[in-house]
């Protein structure tokens, strides 16, 4: 973790590409530890490739070697390649009350566009991981409730991913002009998930986007 | 390092939003350590809370708790942060040739849209960091330098990204229609980079991309 912080913090103060002149102090009280413990790891990491050094007389001059900046890359890839694969936690909450009217509005849509009667209600869900409902949904094309007028009144697009809790499917809505933010997932199903899960405020939820 | 790629390890076997279960010898062996050390590590990790764990006889399950999800997502935009800022690293290498032929016919447009007098010949720069131009250039607008009719010839339309090499201002030009793959930036600009910066094959050097 200390060399990853090292190049973090080499590469916030221009080592990409760029020889820059850094003291042990500094790096040391921002790593946390001693002036003596960063030497050493310099010189390990320089032994390793990983950055390439010049010392002219006190001055210690610092750039990020390519294997470096090739090994932070990888490191990256391989987090955001495990991480992202549709999943996202979240902890129930309560609604504003608003779900069941527009599910009843779209009640029709979603019988024909999801293949499911949905129960009155969303499921009201504040996302843990990932930062937002659309880091998880990215990549993934919605289903499209296309929007229609009744009574004079505008109902917009809604977009829907399907996605499974336990054993139960059913969608994440996301209202072109929602008021919540992406914190926040609505998730309509065939039945009461509440009930059907056993759920109360608070408690914690995996949700598995179903990929088509 | 040890808690990254256990955790890594952990999060490609579903262990985001999901208890897997997991025996100490398999670890080990992928973290090259040993099962000691493994039950150790995840007594340190379920401490700080990086990960839920229940033992049931002689089976362990591990998840990934929210907290150790938004620990390797934060590292992830933390490198990513750092890392892309318009920096490409490259070693130079020599072309097929063709780049004069080519910057000849487009150097009233480079003259127009550019503003300078390109020199008849490109700079060919095989990419070490990141791992094409385009992951350098993602976020940049380009100059289009409108394509034309010459002879009979079709011209494409080129992407020119303004780049800077020490004190040299020029461009890295993207035919859309390009023979290299994008681990090769080729770049214009007003003078023989090769004897202004005194470039030889195999030399590496630091591409900044000029933001407009």
């Amino acid at each position: 973790m200390k060399r990853i912080k090292l190049l973090i913090s080499l590469a916030r103060r221009g080592a990409v590409g760029n020889k820059v002149k850094v003291t042990m102090r500094e790096l040391a009280e921002e790593l946390g530890t001693s002036p003596q413990s960063v030497l050493r790891l310099l010189d390990e990491m320089e032994e390793e490739g990983l950055l390439e050094r010049s010392v002219d007389g006190k001055k210690t001059r610092v750039e990020i070697s390519p294997k470096g900046l090739e090994f932070l890359e990888e490191l990256c890839d391989a987090i955001s390649g495990v991480l992202y694969n549709g999943v996202i936690i979240g902890e129930v909450i309560s609604g504003i009350g608003e779900g069941a009217y527009y599910v009843r509005q779209y009640s029709r849509l979603i019988r024909e566009y999801l293949g499911f009667d949905p129960y009155p209600g969303t499921l009201n869900v504040r996302v843990l991981f990932p930062k937002t409902v659309f880091d998880a949904l990215c990549g993934v094309r919605p289903v499209i409730l296309p929007g229609f007028v009744k009574d004079g009144r505008t109902f917009g697009d809604v977009k829907a991913y399907r996605v499974r809790i336990g054993e139960v499917e059913g969608a994440i809505v996301i209202p072109s002009r929602t008021v919540h933010p992406p914190k926040i997932a609505e998730i309509v199903a065939p039945v009461y998930l509440r009930e059907k899960l056993d759920l109360n405020d608070g408690d914690r939820i995996t949700i598995r986007v179903v990929k088509p």
